[in-house]
């Protein structure tokens, strides 16, 4: 363990509160990843993704990079969101130009029922571990995030075996056999808030749930089967740390805010504000100042740049920043407290860094205005 | 030129007009499709799904498959959302499990400039051929409609190239050059009217227009790029019938509905209702009650089931079927007029025959309750 320094850039902590900021704070979704020369390197080096995401020098480097070029206030772990179904023993591997997969399913009661927690510092001791590493070597200078899938995207990939377009099987495992849906996700939710905890505990000083796929579900489907979990999420995972203060920044008993972001799920806003989250983040489907009337104030909204402008020119990617920045403020009585500004979804690996340097300014310069 | 026969089924008619029904109309989109044997045999035949599209007599026997198995209350013309910029000279192309692909693209002004409108009864004059084929084999039975992709639609196809998973490049257009993409979605407008026009003309008895990609955009550049194409055609369209009255099918001057369905366009419903379109298409990521409640009775609603929902059992495809239904029903006064069956979107390969009997009979019988 070691000492930590006191932050020095606590504006992304800061807005997550909604306390007043000189600056609206930036991180960007996938900020660490192909579109970096040097993340390409590293990665040639290591092999392969899940090398470097099961090496915790190397997770550190990598989660390093984009800040040694960006003026950004946060960093995010480097990892998978799918290193728990990994660790429950599905065999989490990637297919070149095809995404993750997993050598085993989950499709029946007696699948889910093999299912358990894993240990978080055995099992999941090398994302533990990369923490550690990653704060101590930030030093201070801006906090570090931590991060999970949401149960329901877990589970699309656990059941579904990979990525999908149309969500089949576990949409008919969703119509057939809601129970053991519900089983798997709730052994998923279990896992979340203990894999959440460990990060916390570890160093992580935001947490931030990606429910990626919620959006592909029906109203009525989304309320059964990824709501309710991400409540549970927010709910317990608040109530464990009140219980156990066992964070080693120097800062025990403080709360780490949590983050709920969903792509396609902007007609939930309401629901999500209210589940007990810091801050929800938002895709660029909804106008950011709309989503900020909706959540009245509740909590911080994260977004919400189309990640497609960073392929405009630098005055695109400059007034498309301004104009995100002012619809917050202007759903937001007229304050830009309570922002904290992001990409509506995860960078691409044929953006240019040239572009992310403006945007990354573009936020500070106008928004200190 | 054949003599129409009268209209025995008329549900679907009536309901985008709005007027009671004995049970609620449905037709599902893509129900000609590979998830039918019948339909597989003939493509082998033919060899190529533009083979099937681009010969009349083909594409009527692939229309009419589906409703020789189900009681559908409509068909649909089998052609492809593409074939206007096919007819453009950017060589239409499909690579097996890649989908639609253009030889030749638009990206710059003077790729836009030189694109024209096609001549409909000789570049296109397959698609009509085929509408008159279609409503001559139809004899009556149910109605015919006609359909085109929308100008946003087709362009994001023109500009990438094929389909995309991010709309890169006609978003970096959008961005960098408003203007080039502008003048394409306006040809494209002109030649949409043109087209539904022409198949108008040529039988087709109902209309609608596809903006299958209007969800991927921000708000602002949906209502910058895609909805004022689409109230543009719905203006042009009615104003052009009212002026030509060239229709043949005995009813002249009758008017033809018309059709916007949007995926992923739920927060856009009341513009869409605004433009003057008969029927708005909704997608399953809204409830039928709240779109109902939202367009206030100005449009029919044509919708909303997910696809998915036919990967379930008969039981559960009932109980979602139903819930739609009386989704429809609570949210538009009590009452099911103005309804109009169907997916949120088109069906898949691998889907069973015998769940989509058990859907289209459980529409109707328990409308007809």
């Amino acid at each position: 363990m070691t000492t930590m320094t006191p932050l020095k850039n606590d504006r992304f902590l800061r807005a997550l509160r909604r306390e007043p900021v000189d600056a609206t704070p930036v991180w960007l979704m996938r900020q660490a990843g192909r579109y970096l020369p040097e993340y390409r390197a590293t990665r040639k080096q290591a092999g392969s993704f899940l090398g470097m995401a099961k090496n915790p020098d190397v997770a550190c480097e990598v989660t390093l990079q984009p800040l040694r070029r960006f003026e950004l206030d946060a960093a995010i772990l480097f990892s998978d969101i799918l290193t728990i179904p990994d660790a429950m023993g599905l065999g989490l591997y990637f297919v070149e130009g095809e995404g993750p997969k997993f050598e085993r399913t989950v499709r029946t009661a007696a699948d889910a029922d093999k299912l358990g927690v894993p240990d978080m510092e055995t099992e999941l001791r090398y994302v533990m571990d990369a923490v550690r590493v990653i704060r101590r070597e930030l030093d201070g200078n801006v906090p570090l995030i931590g991060f999970s899938g949401s149960p329901w995207t877990l589970a699309c990939y656990m059941v579904q075996g990979g990525g999908s377009k149309d969500f089949a099987l576990i949409k008919a495992m969703a119509l057939n056999d809601p129970a053991t849906l519900h089983k798997l996700l709730s052994v998923n939710t279990d896992a979340v808030i203990a894999y959440l905890a460990a990060q916390r505990a570890a160093g992580a000083q935001a947490l931030q749930v990606f429910d990626t796929w919620g959006g592909v579900l029906s109203p009525a489907m989304y309320r059964e089967f990824s709501l309710p979990y991400l409540q549970r999420i927010a709910r317990e995972l608040d109530r464990g740390e009140g219980n156990e203060r066992t964070r080693r920044d120097g800062e025990a008993g403080a709360h780490t805010p949590l983050i709920l972001f969903g792509k396609g799920t902007a007609a939930y806003l309401e629901d999500l504000a209210d589940t007990g989250a810091d801050g929800v983040g938002v895709d660029w489907l909804i106008e950011l100042g709309e989503a900020a009337q909706r959540t009245q104030g509740k909590v911080a909204l994260q977004g919400n740049l189309d990640p497609a402008t960073l392929y405009g020119s630098p005055d695109a990617i400059r007034r498309e920043v301004r104009r995100a920045l002012d619809s917050y403020r202007d759903g937001n009585g007229g304050s830009r407290d309570g922002h904290v500004f992001n990409l509506g979804h995860g960078m691409s690996p044929d953006m240019d860094p040239d572009h992310v340097a403006v945007l990354v300014d573009e936020v500070h310069a106008y928004s200190a205005r």
